[in-house]
Parts: C-alpha cells; structure tokens; sequence
C-alpha cells in the first residue's frame, strides 16, 4: 500500500522543481514526477506527483505545502505489486559494474545495470552513453539466464 | 466498478508502445493509453495507464510486468457510470452504416458511427474521412431521436 | 473528501472546452482541467478531471455526460489537506487589492494577490501585470509577518 | 509570409498567461499558443508562440519581452497556404447564424459555424453545445453544396 | 534540404489522426508526428506536423487541408543531416532478420534490427517484444563491428 | 542569428537525456529542451531540440547523432533579440547575491537573481526556496530602479 500526494500549480516559477526533486527524494519518496495540465483562464500548470510509504504521507504533504506555492494537496492510497529485487556485481569490459536483479513469482525475469555507473564509464571512456548500456546490456544478457513467465 | 493499472516507465524504447496497445486491448482491456511525465535526472516518461475489469486486474498486471521494462505497478478502484450502449444499422448514401447509440436515464441521448466503418467507406469513395462522418452524423441527427436530458 | 470526475474524449471538437470549463466553474466546481493523453490508433486525446465536493459529485457527473461526447466516466475519491483561507485588504501604491491569506497548523504561511484585480490595475496603469504581481508580493511581504514552519 | 516569435519561459507564474492571450489576440496576432517543453534541472517550462504578419513582428517582440519574464525571444519566417474566406448567415431552427465559408483552388470546400454564437445559443436554450454545433453543421451540410477537391 | 508542413487543429474529432497518419505515410511522406498545444479559449489542440521531400510538399499541404478541418497551414525549409543506410540480414536464433546500418562521416556506428520483423517473433514465440529486441541487440552487437567517431 | 538542432526520438531510453543534457549545457549549447510529441505506431516519443550558436552547429549535430539513437537531424536559422545583460552584487539579509541585469532599447527592465546561489541560501538557512527568492527579488525591487517601456 503506497500513497500518492498530489498539487496542481500555476502561479510559481519552474526553477523550483529542481530543488523540489532534489530534497524528495533525499527524504525518501519512492518517486516524484510532473504532469502538465491545462487550467482555466489559459494557464499550462503542473501536477506535481509524490509517491511514498504510507508512514511518510504526512511529511511530504507538509513539504509540497511549504515548498511550493500551493493551498492544498489531496492524497489517495493505491495497491502495488513490484518485484522483489537483488543487486549483484557483473565483470565487463568496462570492470565490474552493479546489476539490479528483479523476481516474480519467484522467477528471475529482469537484470538491468545502474545509470549512475554507465555514466562514470562513459565519462571516464569518452564514449556514449547508450553505447555503454548496450554493452553491458549483452554482457547481462548472455551471464544471467533470465526466465521468462509467459 | 473498475480497476486502473498504472506503471512509469522510463528506459525503454517507444517502439514497443505500438505492440502492447494491441496486445491489451485485444486481451479485453476496457481502454489503455500513455500520459507524457517528467521525472528525475531530466527523464521524459511515460505513465501506461489500463483501465479493465475487476476480474482481469492480475491479467494486466501480469502483462504491464511482463511486457515493459518496469520493475513495478501500481493500482486502484473507480467507480463508474456509463451510458447503455445499443447497436443498430442506419441506411446512409454509403450503403447501411453501425451505429452506437447511448442512452443515460432511460433516455436516448447519444448516438455515433463507427470509425472503421468510416474509414473504409473514406477508403472506398476516396473522399476525406471527414466528409464521410459529417455526413453521416446528419443523417443520424435526422432520423434518430436524440432527447436531450437538460 | 472530495471526488475527481474523469473523461477521456476523443472524438470531440476542443471548441466545446472554452464552454465547459465555464460552466463548471459557475456551478461549483472545486477545480477542472484537462491532461493529454495517447490512445489506441494514435488518437492525442484529452483527459478531463473535474475535482468537486462530495454532494456535488452526481450534478458533474450529469454535466461530462450531457456536455461532452463521452459515453462514460469514472471517478473516486481523495483526501485533502488545505490551507485555511482568510481574505484581507493591504494599501498599495496602486491603491487597496485584495489578499489571500493561508494558515497551516495555526500560523500564517502565504500570502497572495488576487489576479483579477492585479489585471484590472496592469490595464488601467498600461504596465506589465509581472510588475504588478512583483510589486504588490514586496508589499505584502514587508506589512504581512509570513512564518515558516520547517 | 508569417513569422513566429518564441520565447521559452520557466520562472514565471502561468497566471500572466491569461492576460497574454488576450492582450496579444487584441493587438492583432494571428494566433498565440503554448508548448509544455522540458528543460534542463528539471523545469517543466512554456514555449510560448506567437503567429503574426510580417509588419507586426517588432510590436510582438516587444510584448513577449516586457509582459513576460523571458531575456530574449527567436523568430523565423514561414510560408502559409489558406483557404479564401467568405462570410454569410445561414437560417436555422435558432435562429440566423453566421457561417465561415473556405475556398481552395476556386471551389467552396469547408463550412463552419462561429464558435460564440453556438455557446450564445447553447446558454439562451438551456442545451448542450456539441448538440448545437451538431445541429447547424447538418443544416449547413444540407443548404451549402460544399465540393470536395479530391 | 526537406519541409515540414504544419496545422494546429482545434474543432476536430482525435479520430481522423488515424487515418490521417496511415495515409500520408503511405504517400511518402518522411514523418508525421503531433505536439499537443494549448490554444487560445482554453482549447487543447494538435499541432500535426509532416516531414516530407522537397517535390511532395504540394501533395502534404493538400492532404492537410482537405482531410483536416484546417482552414490553412504553414511550412518552412530545414537543412538535414543523416546517416547513409544499408540493410543486411543477421542469423539469430530466431531465424535471420532485417538489420539497418548507419555509416556517419565513413564509419558504421549504428545498427538496428526492425520493429516489424521483432513484432512477429513475439508472437510466434509468445515472448514479450522486449526480450526480442534485447537478444537480437546482442547478436548485432557481437557479430557488426559498430566503430565510434568519439 | 543562432540555430536550432533536432532529432526525434522514440527508440531510446529516457535514461540518456540527463547525460545528454549536462554534456550539451557544458559544450556551450545555449539551451536544450525536449517536446513529447506522438509518432505513428503509438509511439509517444521526444523531439529534442538544442539552440547554440552558428559556429558550433555542426558540434552539436554530431553530439546528437553520437548519442542518441536517432539516424538523422534537421535543422533550421533563427533571429534573435535579447536583453543586454549585466551582472551585479546586491546586498539581502542573507549576504551579498549575485544579480543579473537585463537591458531592452538601452532602458533596464528586467532584475533576477541566481537560481544556484538561492538554492544554497535555502539549503543553509533551512527555509523553502520560494521564501529565498521571493525575499530577493523585493529587495531587487527596492534597491534597482527597473525602469518600464510602454
């Protein structure tokens, strides 16, 4: 059972989403994202989403409301189903990089490598990013024998 | 009662929009479709949104899960209230055309054709698909009754 | 509690939005506005969310139906947390506007001008609203004692 | 020949918008749109579009940048190919109402009723505004024999 | 050098899009794709946009103006860069399949397999369409050297 | 006279933007944003579009086709008109903050502050964002005689 906290904004600047983003997630939302709206009177506005654990719903009600301009957030719970998830390492060409492992119904069917890690490489290699992913991609694909459920 | 099953999905290619829209509604999805969102990290996503039956919610779930990259969804209950939606034949200068009719009260108050029916009639005469509903959408408004509930 | 009443249109002149948003608004609606969405057969779409009170939620319902081409909706409900609202007068060079004034746990965190009368100032002075807006918030942020709960 | 002057805006509240359209519709715009675009830092910000004649374009750079909180604007030209247009009235069960008539390649091609004359008429009958638009395009589908090119 | 054809459409059904996109592919053209925009009287509307070759830019312009309910549309030249392609066949456990190279400045530095050809694996082998696209990607990765320009 | 340098994009991971955003701002584009657009085949995709300077459009063209998945650019010439900017200290309660200046037809019309620099204040003092800026840019509106065109 997660939460989702919702503002709907049309009277404050953009550059605030930045830093909104930024101290979300460092308290603990499992996401943050927006959605543009049209409002009446011809405003383009944000639908600024929080998704949290339910224990953290009143913290970040009290963060929208202080940190953006908004009178009011509205709050509705929603059900999940996610995977169970493992992280492990994987040796590639680039060195040994992180692996995020995802189960269902007790089935491995999902390995995917951290972006964070692909950019350093990237970085550091002088070479693109999706080159790098798909890489590292084909490195997972073939050492990690992915079931598939269908 | 309905269900809506909703993932966020941001590293995947769109391409494969095209054969899951297909895959869902063939499987009896009451509707399916994307809402453009904007994550962390500067991310330009997608949130996939089905909306289906009570019966077939870990059907879709399972689909979500199976078909796209995400490593989780989310889902909830609406309500519904919906016309009652009957079918007939109408006889048009194209040849007799399907269509919906809705009724909301006990009274008739909607009625339209159907667009592949349209399109192929478009196709058929080689006039503009627009031409072809206008057309029919007067004779409808001719023959048919529509009581409005004001 | 309040509900959010949902329509997904797509076969509908965008024309019939300028009429319904007003119509909304004049009966009592908390707030209306429209997302885009995707559909199948690659129909840009539009979601329209009309967010009212518990009592009025049947009356929105009827206006979605009978106003729009839609042949159903589906709605549910949120919870809310709001400011508490008082509205006040403050002297400024453009003589006496309207504010808005916000409490949350008892102290008064915001402090707003009401646009219609920021308008009305902008048209008859022949200057930039944004100066206008910028001019009266210095106000109100010098002669109203905002405090912050962090 | 047109030109269009952009601005791409993210730390300004939406609420000038509103007052925008208007001001710019009444100086003589040929139209005036927004773009939800995505920026760096995550800023979901406006790309405001302003369509005008050639010897107005210096009067809408100077609006876009004293009325908004933009540093600067870009501007191109387009070529523009449009239907000649005639105005009539036409006779209908609400009334006279006036009608846009289209002429491409010499041939009456497109026909359309006023858009605040309908909701003038939806508001004095009590009914829905789709079902007068519905009803005066029939009526004119019937009186004006409007050609197709194909 | 190519053109694109533009039409912001607000006073039509969504469900011409269709039909709209699946003819003017079929004439050739480059691309067709649509931004949402957000007009003037609070309308939600369609800015469709066609890419096409410098010689069909009179056909776009008519498709636009007689299957839409445009009364004009706007269009302007761009400079293009693009990669030189060949097509190939791979083997792949699959069978063999369509691959589409990229040569920039000389080089090979792009490599893809085609949406429609994968489509059909999945459902001939009942596995979702990602898991297709991911082995495939691996084999061309293996088995074409793809250079980097970095 | 700047340009504008486009690709749309809808087989890629949105993962890539964040890398391809930092690399482009630090290469001296002068902007880059994404519009979400919707491609045939029910592709919602991304049209990514960098503004730089004419010497450097062919630097950028080729960062977009090394990066991206795409298999060509357009792009097109702009006019501009822009501010004349100057950048200043001014003197706030939370210590000197950098201010830039913006000039129209030799008059100064437009005063903001640093988005970095309120963003730290926010962070060491542990107040919201929007309390920083709009607490700076009274005393701008205080201190700096902006002067207006109209």
């Amino acid at each position: 059972m997660i939460y989702e906290v919702i503002a709907n904004i049309d009277d404050m600047s953009s550059e605030v989403y930045s830093y909104l983003f930024e101290r979300v997630i460092k308290e603990g939302a499992l996401d943050i994202y927006i959605e543009n709206i049209y409002m009446k009177k011809n405003r383009s506005a944000s639908k600024v989403c929080i998704l949290c654990e339910e224990q953290d719903k009143e913290k970040f009600i009290d963060i929208l409301i202080l940190e953006t301009s908004t009178f009011g957030v509205r709050y509705q719970k929603y059900n999940r189903t996610i995977l169970k998830r493992k992280f492990t390492k994987i040796d590639t060409k680039y060195g040994s990089v992180s692996i995020k492992l995802g189960y269902y119904k007790g089935e491995l069917i999902k390995a995917t490598c951290e972006y964070d890690e692909c950019k350093l490489i990237a970085n550091k290699e002088g070479i693109p990013l999706i080159k790098v992913f798909n890489d590292i991609n084909c490195i997972i694909n073939q050492k990690i024998g992915v079931k598939l459920l269908t």
